[in-house]
């Protein structure tokens, strides 16, 4: 019988295991990625932690992955309608099963929301076969919207991973506009890929508060106009030198995408009155703040849009923009960490502790 | 010499002095205006109780008002280019000088937020003339917007008065939709006619947290379908009435008017994933609350919306909409107090206490 | 075996004939409805003429229905995820197959423009089984979705019947605001809809342009202000009737729901600079129609807006404002006419003949 | 008594008179410009022509100018309340006068539909002052709203001219997404500042149908990823140039800039099912063109938005846009052609021809 090698996290808290598992039967309409590249993002961290509500340990982590359909039962089409074929490379959208027939998808239109929604490498765990991209292959359970990558670079993809489609989605809800002043709080793969969107949605300047300094200098690298230290700055110096980039008035836009509950208060005060604050940052419970709805929100005639999740026509266009190598071209100055199945703890580590800007699985190496 | 009497409040916490004052002379294109009825709102107790930032004490309140032009010298037109004529009934934008000439107006188009922008009765004070509702005439500067009343009743309009434009500007805002259920928290006069709006923008379900139980009354006359007693019940159980309403999932729609910075959090707790709130009722610093991002914001993929003042369109609607009888018949409803002008601090001290629906000095009584 | 009476058009221009037909098996998770009504609009005038592209005839009328599920074979939810039982009253959308996985529904999320999106009783033929409400018993494929009418009187809900989601759709894509003068042009089902809505909406006064004198009659039961008949008025005076009720500004939204080309280029004549104008009465081909681009649309910075079928949201909140007595009153005016379906050509000819307001099949009677 | 030197045109169909007129008096807070550079458009040729209604000959042409502020009486401040110096070098809104008093301006926040705007060199006549750019000084009346240019290259900011704040404008309103691909009709300015906006909005794709073939080269220097000349392919090849390029679909967004009727039933056409059109190229009257509503507008679901005039925000955008280096970097690839007062006849014909992407008059030459 055919195995398969793939990382596993068993519990809260546990290393990541390398275990030798049955390559699955396909059920008809699905099919295998071999996967080339699955990353390590802050959810994963998270998922590690045990700090994620409803995850079924154990599972296999790795979300938005890239491949090759290495076999195929029955069919599998693109949005176009034309049919994948063995071979062809590809990604998929990671989440999977919006319903399409309850109140949020069908009322509220609120797909992201959908109850019945489920993430691959996230709530999709070991009992829901190869369900994540740690993992040699992938199970493509049917349904699962596959987008071809042409010949995209696997890695340059990748640069963009999971951040891709969130950064796509909160740029769009932040509604930004030609000639806005945006400011971006955090410089993780979210924040520097919100960097380049806002750019490329015709932001006439992009600043950057975050951490530490080598991402401040992928920011910049990205397209940031100016940055600045959130570790070695006071809230004063942070005010002070915001109302200096943007003629003492604060920015039109503020995209909080660093994880600390304090940064959602801070947007709101970094930013100029009737602007926008998108707050896409905050996946994981890290506790409470405390603002001040007077002068905070009611007064400046805030719109403050918290943004959940992504989908498809986020992920497409993520993968459209990619493919063209003038748009694409940011995503290839981000510097990269390739590690192996046998690597991931270290992998998660490092993603922790913030030392690298992105981090890879490989799972073929 | 012609005089006239008016209440002035001359410095925070002092009580109003009813002041014999001179009439003044007019410039080219101004007006006075035999004041009808003003009012007495929640903003006129924070200046009395000097809450507010920035207010020129001494300084007449009584920033909404109805009258008859006594005097006009020039030309005062209407927005369709119509004279107003002397004996014309007529109100007027409250806000004056939004300039039209700075970023705020032309670039942001966010004329609320104008820094050049006077409210009568409220930012304007004594030194700049006869600037506020609480006087037998009020001084109507050039350029001051009036609106004919046609046949309006005085008293009805004033039970929408200063809330009106504020509470059409906050369900607009709130971007109510066919079918919405909203949740309207306070059952003060800005609660009550965003009640009416929301219906009248075409909620399906209005629901009311408010207190005390005669403004709850004032709600369900006007309405709303069911109302809660905020000062009774726990949060438990409002949350859980809440529930109740809304088939498990929270309102479509929040629209928060109490003043209570703690309703902002619950706002946004009340409302259904991907639903609007707009925040309408923190016109003071009452100070901090605490929020959790992550559960109140980003996961709930929330539009948290803050919505400072009016502006004319607002108020010119709202005048619209008065004059007709049917559309406005919710208002006829409402019950009103009147006060004379040596009656002042009675009415302070009742709108205080919450005595009062809603409270109006009747300066020529 | 159990056989079903329906009414069937067997190639266009060819007149209905009653057929029995075989009562169907059930596939899994399908169901029977006994039809209790179902409708006679304008589409189905156009389906017996030959006037809609891709109809497989032979074909079973009838869209929106309404009735009693007599037999469920597995399990059919509802938005909610609580099942239906057999004796349940309920309607569904007309509406099935929108796909979720093509380019419209996942990229554009325009579902109705999904090419693979199927209608009960016009694109659904007699090959597809009974698909139509003009019979007996219609068959719910498995995927329909149905929505629980609880006591809704039967006759009210078709009232509205498939104008009502079309013309709730109309009126949000229309985008009426507060205090619009809305006018409707078409005093069809569609327009009387449209009219009850917008005031539903927040329109201060909705004129209607339409014929003949009994739909104006109509019309002005369910609140027209004012109604002009298009047959019995040339254009200069239709312009200078408009003019006259909107202070000489022409309204501020225009929705067309006549299915006259001309309608269309007088839709965007009547309105208001920098309005919008709804077009939704274009469901079929009636030719061209000759507009000057300067004039009608450039200069007058106007948004034109074609609106096209409609979804289940649209459905399913007409579904729930038809169950709140208040909100629905406007739709009890409406008089309606019953037909056996042995009567449904003479329906046909009075629909055609603007005869009767609402013509409906009684398939038990 | 000092003079300056201006190009007049007399009266429609007669050529441009260079007439030597005295320097004004200045009224407190106005200004003189000494014109470096204005521009010769579209509209220019239509005023020669007599096309235009409403214009006031005799008039001095020129709308969107740069220069040196020479003289200045009294304050003249920018919108952050700075004032200007003798020396400065700055561009000025050529619109005018929006009063900010009628009900276009305050009710329906339209003001490009203001009835009391003037723009200089249009509706300004000669009557009016030195009101126009085709000349050695520009009279700069009072609340005429001045920008700072700072170190922007005068040529190169003229290279947009009078097209950048007008194809911002028709960006924003045709709301263009990342991901979109865009489609304009017409290579002229306007055209080609299209081009560049759309692309900067985050366009993935811009195609362009226009003409001559110079004009088109310009195009594709300036981003656009295909062209196809008007003149040398009939419909069917265009519409299946359209399709070929967009996957069958169509544009996801389609700006017409062509000023020719037909082009705008073209832009409904090429678009996809719920796309949207913006017509910005029609401000004079070229006569009618004739669509099917059925077919072009209804079932397509489409969105078509008239684009009429700019304001004060769209231009101030474009000049910040303008005043950076890599933003404005299309710009300097536009091919200008210069010409004397005393060849604003050439300059004329040459622009009504087509000869040149874009003509100035250089006044001080």
């Amino acid at each position: 019988m055919a195995t398969v090698l793939a990382g596993v996290i068993p519990r809260p808290h546990a290393p990541v295991e390398v275990r030798e598992l049955p390559e699955p039967e396909l059920e008809p309409d699905s099919a295998l990625l071999e996967v080339a590249l699955s990353e390590v993002c802050g959810t994963d961290v998270h998922l590690q932690q045990g700090r994620l509500e409803g995850v079924p340990y154990p599972l296999i982590p790795g979300h938005v992955s890239v491949g090759r359909l290495s076999k195929i039962r029955g069919r599998l089409l693109d949005i176009t309608g034309r049919p994948f074929a063995e071979g062809d490379r590809v990604t998929f959208l990671d989440v999977h099963r919006t319903c399409n027939a309850c109140w949020h998808c069908l009322v509220a239109k609120a797909t992201t929301r959908c109850p019945r929604r489920k993430v691959y490498g996230i709530t999709y765990g070991l009992a829901d076969g190869l369900a994540g991209g740690w993992a040699q292959k992938l199970y493509l359970k049917p349904e699962t919207r596959c987008i071809r990558l042409g010949d995209v670079d696997f890695e340059k993809f990748m640069a963009g991973g999971c951040a891709l489609p969130t950064a796509l989605h909160a740029v769009e809800r932040a509604g930004v506009e030609l000639g806005d002043t945006v400011l971006v709080l955090g410089s993780g793969p979210v924040g520097l890929s919100v960097i380049i969107f806002a750019l490329m949605r015709g932001a006439l300047r992009v600043l950057c508060i975050g951490a530490p300094e080598r991402r401040l200098e992928a920011a910049r690298q990205v397209g940031a106009a100016a940055t600045l230290n959130v570790e070695t700055s006071d809230e004063e110096t942070r005010v002070r030198w915001v109302l200096e980039h943007t003629e003492g008035r604060g920015a039109d836009v503020t995209i909080e995408a660093t994880g600390a509950p304090i940064a959602v208060v801070q947007a709101m005060r970094y930013t100029r009155d009737a602007g926008r604050v998108c707050v896409v940052g905050q996946y994981t419970d890290h506790g409470e703040v405390s603002l001040n709805p007077h002068h905070d929100l009611n007064r400046k005639h805030l719109d403050v849009r918290g943004c959940w999740g992504s989908d498809f026509s986020h992920f497409y266009r993520g993968v459209r923009i990619m493919a063209d190598p003038a748009r694409s071209e940011a995503w290839s100055l981000l510097k990269l960490d390739r590690y192996k199945l046998g690597e991931a703890n270290e992998a998660l580590a490092d993603v922790a502790a913030g030392k690298v800007t992105k981090a890879l699985i490989a799972p073929q190496a």
